[in-house]
């Protein structure tokens, strides 16, 4: 097999850069490791930045997301049993966020490849990606119970923090800076309607809440839990009870129960390889860094990736200059380090570590008192919910 | 001896209470333990908030501030040695800082205070505040080699961190909020005029650096050390090479020497004691609450108290209600918080930490490539620096 664009991994990273080359007459092929169902059920991120909306939108893949997305303008900050509202738009010239999940984002895009795209193989395991220094990079594969190779011009990795991308970065050029946190989050999904209209970050002395949605009928909910949590250890009347505790306001504010369809537990991660590039392999996503989900950061990440990486080859393409492509690690890297800064600092602005000293519990007070009483720490953090730009 | 307001220590917050008072038509008496010479020359902070510049004006003592001053419309920071100038009145509707050290402070207020002020007795070492909870607490003290007793209605501590009047209130009712550092300031005066109009915050891979300065002609740097230094081991000479270094610019930038005329290593701790009230007891400055001095916060945080003691006494004075004085802790609370916030913030970003990880390091980076990029966040940089309202 032979394309111009090699892509590992059919996430949204994956999936929205064959649109983005498709449209820009450039050919790919994908290769997604899992069958389609699983990509289409994979619950994970649900918050699409303003740029990621406008970039989905121009990519043509907008229409259900613009019929069935949450248009968020603002998030709500809640500690000491106060509440106080974020108002992105007011703050940032009119930006806001979407509540429009992953799994709906991929399934809009793999529509629209199957319809008219290059090439989506599903249950195609990239097994290595080989030569990527030289003008002809491949990845070898497994495909209906055969090993394949793929030649291309590029590969860009777009396969996650397990897949084999990375692993083509010899060890003497990759330079790795990681995060661990001793707690995770216990997510459900519950057919109930949100108990609010917007999202809801809680800071508690018992640790963080977040209150989220799927649909005006589908809340998800997530409570900081310690590192390792079995999500079986918690049945269900106790997640509500702590999630009515995390939550309590001054103001007799109610949490809404219902039926709980799904329960897991995320670890928490800062990770990120340097440099994004070697030769021709690209790497985009996950594949080369991890945020922690507060903030949620991940998916607009990977997003501003491979719109650097389209961009570039588009440039290629029209103006024969490589210029784009140079310097893709080092364009990403900028973005990627803000957004790991935003959702650090979110994630221990929020999070109770299980070894806070009494004066980090006050700072952590001071801060939200801070962001509730100055306009520029305001604006500080709705500039980072609603994205960084797409340059 | 009898008087309205018992205050303990001469230092700028001690001082600046009694000439507010004066002003306000309240007599008081000041005890200091160290002789005059000793509070005239003891070197620590030189950067006033805009609020304490307005505060010292307004209560007389700003004649000298205002001709020898120097007023200072921003500082820099450099990293990556690259230099990134933060200018304060643009950012926060015209507030600035003046650079005029705590010694000259003290200065005009001991001279004011002699002029026409209550009594100042210095040598007089403060031994215990009793009966705190009473109408007529009392500070024992000894002066001139005998024991003598001052009673007050009111007793202000602004005896420092070491003083005695925090002991005052009982272990079983107060709560310690502290944090220690293990890196501290090697400070030195130099007699060279400043290498920069402004002061400079370094960060640097070895290690954070400070240009500050005392006068036109009296240059005041600071290196950050590890804890425990002795000031001794560090020559002269490399002093001066080690902060070339760290002040290295891509552009050429130069420091000039100049014969090093005092040497000192500044421990660098977090401190809160709430409450700051126990009774008639009333603590201010240093005595209940210590900032690292990245930030300049110490001596304007001492400024903030004893304003609002000085007003909430005044308040109770004019209308009999003592409704100012019962929250005087809260008050001076929110302030200190603020300022403890900030001034831990601007340590962390700036300071390298012995077992700082690839991971932070990156941060600290990304942290003030953000200030240098986003209004929003030099806003909030600006605004603390300048000063939190005096409520």
């Amino acid at each position: 097999m032979r394309t111009t664009v090699g892509i590992i991994g059919a996430g949204p990273a994956g999936l929205l850069l064959a649109r983005l080359l498709h449209n820009a007459g450039i050919d790919s092929v994908v290769l997604e490791s899992h069958d389609r169902a699983y990509v289409e059920r994979r619950q994970r991120a649900g918050i699409l930045e303003q740029g990621t909306v406008d970039v989905l939108r121009a990519a043509g893949a907008g229409e259900r997301m613009d019929r069935d997305g949450l248009r968020h303008d603002g998030i709500e900050l809640r500690f000491d049993r106060r509440r106080h509202r974020v108002d992105f738009p007011a703050l940032t010239g009119g930006r806001s966020v979407m509540v429009y999940a992953q799994t709906e984002v991929c399934k809009d895009l793999i529509a629209l490849q199957l319809k008219d795209g290059g090439p989506l193989l599903f249950e195609a395991e990239a097994l290595a990606v080989e030569d990527a220094q030289s003008e002809r990079p491949r990845v070898r594969f497994r495909h209906a119970g055969s090993e394949d190779v793929l030649e291309c011009d590029y590969v860009v990795g777009c396969d996650g923090f397990w897949g084999v991308a990375r692993k083509a970065v010899p060890a003497a050029l990759s330079r790795v800076y990681e995060r661990t946190y001793p707690f995770g989050w216990l997510g459900i999904l519950a057919d109930v309607p949100p108990s609010h209209d917007e999202l809801v970050y809680a800071r508690h002395d018992r640790g963080f809440a977040l209150l989220s949605m799927r649909s005006t009928s589908v809340s998800r909910l997530y409570l900081q839990v310690p590192d390792g949590t079995d999500a079986e250890e918690w049945a269900d009347d106790r997640i509500w009870a702590e999630l009515e505790r995390r939550f309590e306001t001054a103001d007799g504010w109610r949490l809404r129960r219902g039926p709980i369809t799904q329960k897991s537990v995320t670890p928490m991660r800062s990770f990120v390889h340097e440099p994004m590039r070697h030769g021709r392999l690209f790497l985009a996503g996950d594949a080369a860094h991890i945020v922690p989900p507060t903030g949620a950061k991940g998916l607009n990440l990977a997003v501003g990736d491979v719109v650097t990486f389209a961009r570039a080859l588009t440039h290629h393409k029209q103006t024969g200059s490589a210029e784009l492509l140079d310097i893709y690690s080092e364009t990403c890297l900028r973005r990627v380090w803000q957004a790991e800064r935003f959702s650090y600092d979110m994630t221990t602005l929020l999070h109770r570590a299980p070894d806070a000293t009494p004066f980090e519990d006050r700072l952590q007070l001071a801060r939200l008192e801070r962001i509730a009483t100055s306009r520029a720490v305001e604006t500080d953090l709705a500039e980072a919910y609603t994205g960084f730009p797409l340059h």
